[in-house]
């Protein structure tokens, strides 16, 4: 094996781990810490047919915004990534694609699985740590 | 930590990555992307019961067959492998056993948990990459 | 990269192949084999309400309790550990949380999603290998 297939190795590792933290985060609805895992400049889409929210101030008004509705339905929500594909540009830039499926337990009911999801990633590395530059996620 | 334990850590982040890729090209219903990660002479048995397919253009013949049936109920079939175990020989072959969830969302429905499989591979390494030379499906 | 960012990826990989063993032994009911990826001074707390179970033995004699229910409802249940998060310590002790589906398949039926779990686990390596010396687990 090649030294780039050891780096390639790691990075796959390293974007896994990443993942579960940033998703841990907004599961456990810390939001401004699941924001902080975007760039300043980031671009997420995560409903088709809803402007993608812009910078991550912006990320976290939509965050917000979208959790206001648990308020009157409380549920503990799951995102478990999946199926990572990653495919780093030479310039460290890595697109990844993976599967996510979010499921839900609402008090005094069993885990409900809501929605099969396709996430697009474009991930760059700030000061050594992962982030998301942009994601774009696909309902199925 | 040995240098062999490093190869292993190695090894396992390429098997989940070569999950990611195939069961994405399934999925996406790109058969001939698909069945080009058998070998030539592969085996691959995924219902019980049923004969496995054997060849890589069997194994398309086979795929083609099984695919008509979502002409009449269209679907957007989701393969999950998780919980990857892998076995080395000395010979460069590896056994790997993992679970695989299958997902399906019709339109207009959510999306619906299909079946719980456990995954029997043998993979060999072709020009650098890796390829299944048989798969074995087991249904729950 | 640094080279401590190297050895984190390989324990990264460790960690789940640990998982998958582990999690596999359970769900083919090698009850002895499971407990044996407990340290011997373990405490394993599976159900929230209900008092861990403490010491390799004490927890083997707990695993067979619970196993008993399945012989009256027979039934091939699935354990997914997936979204693992790793934090190692400077000791070796390894801080793991990750998200656990518990499925589960009875004769003649489909899959069924059972519950959500968030398991809190403390590895350590004993002998090169990795093993719980604890492990709570969170039911959402």
């Amino acid at each position: 094996m090649t030294s780039s297939a050891y780096a390639h190795a790691d990075l796959y590792a390293e974007v896994q781990h990443f993942y579960a933290r940033q998703m841990q985060l907004l599961d456990a609805r810390k939001l401004e810490g699941y924001a902080d895992t975007f760039t300043e400049d980031a671009e997420f889409g995560h409903t088709p047919g809803r402007e993608p929210a812009r910078t991550r101030a912006g990320i976290l008004r939509d965050l917000h915004e979208v959790h206001k509705r648990f308020d009157e339905d409380p549920q503990q929500r799951r995102h478990v990534f999946t199926m990572v594909d990653i495919d780093p540009d030479a310039d460290g830039t890595i697109r990844s694609t993976c599967y996510a499926l979010v499921l839900t337990t609402r008090p005094g009911s069993g885990p409900e699985l809501v929605r099969n999801c396709v996430v697009h990633d474009v991930l760059v590395r700030e000061e050594g740590e992962l982030r998301n530059r942009s994601r774009h996620v696909e309902h199925d």
